[in-house]
């Protein structure tokens, strides 16, 4: 980010702004207070996408309709272990959270919970979820798809979304594990900061529209595709795209949402999928309770062991040797309670221009 | 294969001698036959290197007692919906299939059931157990670990095994979704084949000792790695590598098995590891009612609905489409049922051996 222009704001007040802006915008209180979490999450630990930049789309779908701000959320099936829930077409920073916490107390009672849930929006950082049920000493876990911008394995066409896929196990002394991956090779904000910055893509990131290697970021961003995890059937691209499969099913198919090409796009501009095969896109969420398998402290000194041991792997030459999962975005986390969120110009203009709109001060 | 010379056996032969040779081997009748079946099926499935190919290292491991032939199979903590097993140091071909049993029978009163496995051995394909359940309408899950190949991102040393995990999604009129699929770029049989063939590897596999690109494959089998899937930090290599990370955690740190580096190797000449932190190696089982979540007939038509679609997608260059994950499987056992099982010839010298060291008569 060094060469891009930026300015930095203390969490608390972008976290405030954000609050406001949501209950201007129809959303309940405590409602706000839990979307503006999510979003700060993301802020804090370093993932400038998922954030308060995306408050401006947030804004623009709700402003249009387009999100119900006071969903009923429902509980259309259920068993000992498992439930499947309906967000109303709600929030996904709102309809994420209750879900992701209706598996964390299915998991008190039956030793794991399972929610699929249909009928929901975007929902902020898939790592979000797994941090909250590690207090509890459980294993969180979270999927969700998204708008397609993914191709299969030898497809020249986008067909399935980031699908990303977090989970986290708890440490003792050492910090968590906290695994938060998108299933394919490079984020969508990787190729648009290679397009403002005149940079060809690495080989094995994307297709044009025809299906052939992308070279130019326009060439992706130009109706072709990001390519799954592995990028081609040497390196393991069909095992990307299993792994995107695999959270599409649990997500969508499962609960009744919009999967593969048909997932609901998130920003306001975008084309409506030709045909709809379910209800708003979808998520996944499981909570187990260690102490269901095992002694949670024996659980949790042993993943000290395992972090320990891991840092000391023997480090591949011009490296500092492998990180622990979860590493970088402590760092910044530990940096930015400190001294604040660098946003670059355009999230300042989006944010300035809510503010506007909405007449709930910003930064004058 | 074509240009490696072989001999074909009809599946039911092999089958027979399996059986003949784990009862000689002292394990009981209905457990010969249990892991027979899961032989069976990687060797229909295609997988030559999960089927009678590995029954000598079987065979060594039993006969120098370093695997427990009649296990007492125990489930030392359990919840409505988790149960943790301790295998006894048993045949992985039995104590797998039994665990995933119970994962599958805490399902049916759960929901969900959910199996971590310690005290383990080496357990077959991971795609053998998802199919299990396909028959009872609930989607399977199977992870292990195995010894250790494969490095963390920015590693220069084994750390990981290649850590599989499976999952399967039944159709109606469609066959099911299959995924199988290790967590590294590729295999070590593919090493070893390029180092048959005196083949360079393909960039993106594998490291030498050093930590450095490995080109020829015997700097990658000379104490060299397997590279997780992504291979390089721009491809997304610590995303195969967190995928590793999380397979291990959930089927040994969660179980009390042995994980990372101490991983118990499954060849007799293989060094022990330095340390133990557990018992055997580990597996993990998930078993989901489909009925829990959602009508599983609606859940059925909307995967024919989203293997029609995927089919659909349009074609990169060159190529004749996606496949759906289980497609290649499926084909290799229709063909594999019919006209028997192709064996190179190390392979049926290996069961020669066996044959004649046991007395159990194979092919004369």
């Amino acid at each position: 980010m060094s060469d891009v222009e930026t300015i930095t704001y203390p969490i608390k007040k972008l976290t405030e702004f954000v609050v406001r802006v949501f209950e201007y915008l129809d959303i309940p209180k405590e409602d706000a207070h839990l979307a503006s979490e999510v979003l700060a999450t993301s802020d804090l630990r370093g993932i400038d996408s998922h954030g308060v930049a995306r408050l401006h789309s947030y804004f623009g779908l709700l402003r249009q309709g387009r999100i119900n701000p006071k969903p009923n959320i429902k509980i259309l099936r259920e068993s000992a272990s498992t439930a499947t829930v309906d967000g109303d077409n709600g929030l996904g920073l709102v309809v994420g959270p209750k879900s992701n916490l209706i598996a964390l107390d299915k998991a008190e009672d039956a030793g794991t919970g399972w929610v699929s849930v249909s009928n929901t929006n975007h929902y902020g950082i898939a790592g979000y979820y797994p941090l909250i049920g590690l207090d509890r000493d459980m294993i969180g876990w979270s999927m969700t798809n998204s708008s397609s911008l993914v191709t299969p394995l030898w497809g020249a066409e986008r067909m399935l979304g980031t699908n990303p896929l977090a989970i986290a196990f708890p440490g003792h002394e050492e910090p968590p594990i906290v695994i938060d991956m998108a299933t394919c090779v490079a984020p969508l904000g990787k190729v648009e900061i290679a397009m403002r910055k005149k940079l060809p893509l690495p080989q094995g990131w994307a297709i044009d529209r025809e299906g052939n290697p992308a070279i130019q970021p326009s060439e992706m961003l130009n109706e072709g595709a990001l390519l799954p995890l592995g990028s081609d059937r040497d390196h393991g691209g069909h095992k990307g795209y299993c792994l995107a499969v695999m959270v599409d099913v649990l997500s969508c198919v499962l609960s009744g949402a919009n999967w593969g090409p048909f997932g609901i796009p998130f920003v306001i501009d975008q084309e409506m999928p030709k045909r709809s095969v379910g209800k708003g896109i979808g998520h996944f969420f499981g909570a187990m309770r260690i102490d269901a398998f095992i002694d949670p402290l024996e659980f949790k000194k042993q993943i000290d062991d395992y972090i320990r041991v891991f840092r000391a792997t023997k480090p591949a030459p011009g490296t500092q040797g492998p990180l622990i999962p979860g590493d970088p975005e402590r760092k910044q986390e530990k940096i930015r309670s400190r001294d604040g969120i660098p946003l670059v110009l355009p999230v300042v203009e989006d944010l300035r221009y809510i503010a506007k709109t909405s007449g709930i001060p910003f930064d004058q």
